[in-house]
C-alpha cells in the first residue's frame, strides 16, 4: 500500500535531506523508522525533492510503500514516537499506487527569512541575520523580474550539469513584520541553490551593490559565469508542496 | 564605572542563569566575557533575577562595574564577539553607581507559551506542546484571580523557606494567535517556580481537572501542601524588566 506523508523538520542538526554515509540526514531517519514499522523490511522514502543542510521544511511531502496493514492514525503515531524531536509527521494517508511525490508536484512554495533588526538568540537558526541597510522598495521591484518562465542556469552551481534549467515562477512576494522580511517564491520547481542564489542577488541589489536590471540580465545570460553570493541556508524554509 | 546591560538568551542549552560548578550557565558566560574585557580582572554580573534551566529571556537586565575605559558601543561589540551565539547583548549603557539591577526592579513581565496545534519542530524548545483540549474562556476567567496582592506561598516549592512570599501581580493577559496561546503576567516580582506553577494550575483548570475557585482557594492557603503540576520550563520567557 502506498502512503502520502506530510512532514516538517528543523534542518539545523541535519546534513540535508538525502542519505549520505555516516551523516545524520532526514531521509535516513525516516527510512529507519519506516523500516522498523514495516516489519523490518527495508523501506525507501521518496520526497518531493531534497533540501540542503540547515534548510527547514514546514510541509514537505514524500511517498513510500508498506507491506503491513496499519491505520493512518496509528502509522502517524508510530512514526512520531520513533522519529527524533526535530522531525514531525503531520499527516500520513493511504493513496493510489501511482502517486509520486516528486514527479507529480505542481508547485512548491519557499520562504526565505531575513532579520534586519536586533539579533535574537531564539531565532538564530531560522533567519539570516542581516545588519546592513536594505531598500525594501528596490527589493519589491526587483523580485518581480523573477516571475514567469526563464532559464535559471545563472542561478545554479556551475558544476550542476543538468540539461533543462528552464523553470516557471508563478508568484513572488515580500512580506514584512517589523524587522523580519520574508521573501516568498512559488514555482513549478527549484534547482539546488536556486532560491538561495536568487535571494543573494536580491540582497545585493537592495543593498546597492547591484542594480535592478541585473535580474533580467542574469536570466538572459543562461550560463553560470558570474559570481552571485549564495544566501546562507538557515533562512530558507520549504513551506508547501502542491499536487 | 557601572553599566546597565539589556540582554537576551535562548535557555535551551544552559543549566539556568546562575553560576554552578562545571555547568554551562548564562551568568558564567557573561562573567567570563566581562572579565576578559576588564583587563582580566574578575568581574561579577548582577542580574534582575535568575531564570531556570531552559527558560528564555528576551530582555533580561544586569549591572556590572568595569575599571577600564570603553565606549558603550565598543563594549556591546566586544561582548557580542566574545559571547556564544545563544546569548546576545542588546544594549549596554553607563549608569549611576547606585543603580542596582535586582533591588531597583519595579516590575517584570513573563510570558508562557502553549502550542495547542500540530507539533512544530522549529518551535519545540520555545513552547509547551499541549495536545489535550483547553477551555480558553475558563483560562481567561481564572487568570484574573491572580491579579492583586497575594501570598503566593502555595505556588513555590515547599523547600523554599523564604519569609516574605507576598507579591503583587498588576496585570495578566491571554493572547491568542491561532493555536498558540500566550499567558502573560506583569508583577513586582516572581519567586522560583511561581509562574510555572500558576500556569500549571491554569492548565489544570482549563482542562477540567480543577475548578476556577481553586485559584482563590490556593491563594488563601498560604502554604504549600497541595500538589500543583509545574508547567515545563521551555514555554517560559522573561520578556521585560522595568525600573
Amino acid at each position: 500500500m502506498r502512503y502520502k506523508m506530510i512532514f516538517s523538520y528543523d534542518g539545523t542538526m541535519f546534513n540535508g535531506y538525502q542519505v549520505q554515509k555516516e551523516k545524520r540526514t532526514i531521509q535516513e531517519e525516516l527510512e529507519k523508522a519506516l523500516t522498523y514499522i514495516n516489519a523490518k523490511k527495508k523501506t525507501k522514502v521518496t520526497s518531493s525533492g531534497r533540501t540542503d543542510r540547515k534548510v527547514h521544511a514546514k510541509m514537505q511531502v514524500a511517498h513510500f510503500d508498506l507491506d503491513i496493514t496499519i491505520t493512518d492514525y496509528k502509522l502517524k503515531r508510530a512514526l512520531n514516537s520513533l522519529l527524533p524531536e526535530d522531525i514531525h509527521v503531520i499527516s500520513v494517508l493511504k493513496t493510489s499506487s501511482d502517486f509520486h511525490a516528486r514527479y507529480m508536484v505542481k508547485s512548491k512554495e519557499y520562504v526565505y527569512t531575513l532579520n534586519l533588526g536586533e539579533y535574537n538568540p531564539i531565532e538564530r537558526n531560522y533567519v539570516y541575520q542581516y545588519n546592513r541597510s536594505l531598500d525594501i522598495s528596490t527589493l519589491q521591484q526587483s523580485i518581480k523580474y523573477f516571475e514567469g518562465t526563464h532559464d535559471f542556469r545563472a542561478f545554479i552551481s556551475s558544476e550542476d550539469k543538468r540539461e533543462n534549467t528552464v523553470r516557471t515562477i508563478m508568484k513572488t512576494d515580500i512580506l514584512m513584520d517589523n524587522d523580519i522580511i520574508r521573501i516568498k517564491f512559488i514555482g513549478d520547481g527549484f534547482m539546488k541553490y536556486q532560491v538561495r542564489n536568487m535571494v543573494g542577488l536580491l540582497i545585493e541589489i537592495a543593498s546597492g551593490k547591484k542594480r535592478i536590471e541585473d535580474v533580467e540580465r542574469l536570466l538572459l545570460l543562461k550560463q553560470r559565469k558570474e559570481a552571485i553570493k549564495t544566501a546562507p541556508p538557515e533562512g530558507l524554509c520549504l513551506e508547501k508542496v502542491n499536487y
